[in-house]
């Protein structure tokens, strides 16, 4: 088990196509061999470049994620893709989109790409595209681009947590549009506006420029602002560009470890609630129970406050310590 | 303590205005009194009919809750308004917007609205939702209408979880928008195309059915299409006739509890989750201890795969079972 486990990790970090391809398929579906084989990674990790780029639908993203793939590879650095587009199942658009643009990239085994459009009942999104991270980077990719829907907090949250974030925006979509949007702004390390040759982009621009005047980072990095026409290739070099300069800045001002940190601080954090909770199912509430109980509480024979500090002081090591002192602990 | 909790419930349960409004605020900040307040509540739960309402930005939902509730007003049944909109601080459109509202319900006490816009750390929300809903059901609200932007898998996950779900479309939106509405499809019990004196009102119609066509619901019923222009009143107590349809064809078919079920299972999970990780952290895991542990993992001294297991076998009762067994469940 341990050769063969060993002989799947040299076989990853090598870049062999296949092996990374069953490393993510293994990790996303959270198999039981994904534990040993993420820890065996992690030791190879942390040398790639993450790049999360986020806007509305229709702002161009796979097609300037596209480029920016392009660019590198043009400066021979290799690169995967991380597509996340939680899709509904009658659509189906992102496992189409994905193959098209396979196909695109075909020739080049320098880029890696992955779209993950299902999303688990653990909310498994946020740790899949962790995790996926981690086999790409220990596979060798230099720069991993991760490309999310900017609608939704999960989608948010995906992307926040690169090193670097771009926001991508376009001229002309409405003011109900722009709600989405809001969310987003604040986590941009770089703004761009793809579609620029469209009118409205110098609007776009005061805009962002307006809302930066009432905020101040704490890192002090004002977030550049790129205009692109990514279905034509402008402005992508100079996107890179700008991506390097705000690396260069993380690492002139000793705030790249901080960022990272902080990061960390957070996947941490989701990590242990997700894991937490799969354990707890796995170990103590198989689904014919969690029915049972649904269906007790549905009944109002239960009510479903009692019932989880029940349930978690017998998961947890407190019960001992007796129900008073559990109970005020679960509401602090 | 147990005399002061009893006249508050007291108090919540007649109805008064201050007594619901601080007990929704405890439960939304989760401050300690909150369990025993909930545990006490939920006994007085069940009677209230929840409806979820979701719908892209734009489509006029604050408009069209507002209309429904007025309309219940008329058949003089008591609402509560839990509107959700995790909008960002930048904006704060929804806290204007939420006073702007409860002054024109003001002069009626029958009515009580909050707008939940925050979102802590621990992604509260959903469980925020939650309780918030057992505060106005105990308060013998009859009719609750929960309210979220149709935009992220979350607010999908809040409206759900209703007993009727109404999904709210208008015409005339691009087919780039119809893509942020394509995860919402599946959950409606009811469609409304509002703004229907719009152009495009027929296609979005047959748009609507024509993907009807593909998806049989495992309880046979087919939602219906209701066309409303919620600015001017029109279709509202239509809409509100189809909603008791709905109610009348669950009872009917046996499934109203079946739903309940169904859904309590999924909140049940969802409470667990929540409550596991706030007592790990609460007692295990101060912030400065996360941080540190951040920092090895950001400094590769620790992989956090590892860290996660050994932090969950110290917190749960099943380190004396080795581990290797402990190693081998959490994989599964």
């Amino acid at each position: 088990m341990q050769t063969a486990l060993q002989s799947w990790v040299d076989r990853i970090r090598a870049g062999e196509m296949r092996a990374v391809a069953r490393a993510i398929s293994t990790v996303e579906d959270g198999r039981p061999e994904s534990r040993d084989l993420l820890k065996a990674l992690f030791n190879f990790t942390g040398r790639a470049r993450v790049i999360g780029l986020t806007g509305a639908p229709g702002a161009g993203k796979s097609t300037l994620v596209d480029q920016l793939a392009r660019e590198y590879r043009r400066q021979e650095r290799t690169v995967g893709i991380i597509a996340v587009d939680p899709t509904s199942p009658y659509t189906g658009g992102a496992i189409l989109g994905d193959r098209i643009r396979m196909q695109a990239h075909h020739a080049d085994p320098g880029i890696f790409i992955r779209s993950m459009a299902t999303r688990g009942n653990l909310g498994g999104l946020a740790r899949a595209t962790t995790d996926v991270t981690t086999v790409l980077d220990a596979g060798g990719k230099d720069i991993i681009l991760i490309e999310t829907v900017g609608v939704g907090q999960d989608e948010i949250d995906i992307v926040r947590l690169a090193d670097v974030t771009v926001v991508i925006l376009v001229p002309g979509m409405g003011d109900d549009v722009q709600t989405i949007k809001a969310g987003i702004m604040e986590i941009a390390d770089i703004f761009v506006i793809n579609k620029s040759d469209r009118e409205g982009a110098d609007r776009v621009e005061r805009e962002i420029r307006s809302m930066q005047s009432l905020a101040i980072r704490s890192d002090k990095w004002t977030p550049p602002i790129i205009k692109t026409v990514a279905s034509e290739g402008q402005g992508i070099a100079e996107l890179a560009g700008i991506v390097a300069q705000y690396e260069q800045y993380l690492r002139q001002q000793d705030l790249l470890l901080k960022k990272k940190i902080t990061n960390w601080r957070e996947r941490l954090i989701e990590m242990l609630r997700d894991a937490l909770l799969e354990r707890l199912l796995g170990q103590r509430l198989p689904d014919a129970e969690i029915a049972r109980l649904a269906g007790e509480i549905a009944e109002h024979r239960r009510d479903p406050y009692s019932l989880v500090e029940e349930i978690i002081a017998d998961f947890t090591k407190n019960t001992h310590r007796g129900g008073a002192e559990a109970r005020e602990k679960v509401g602090t």
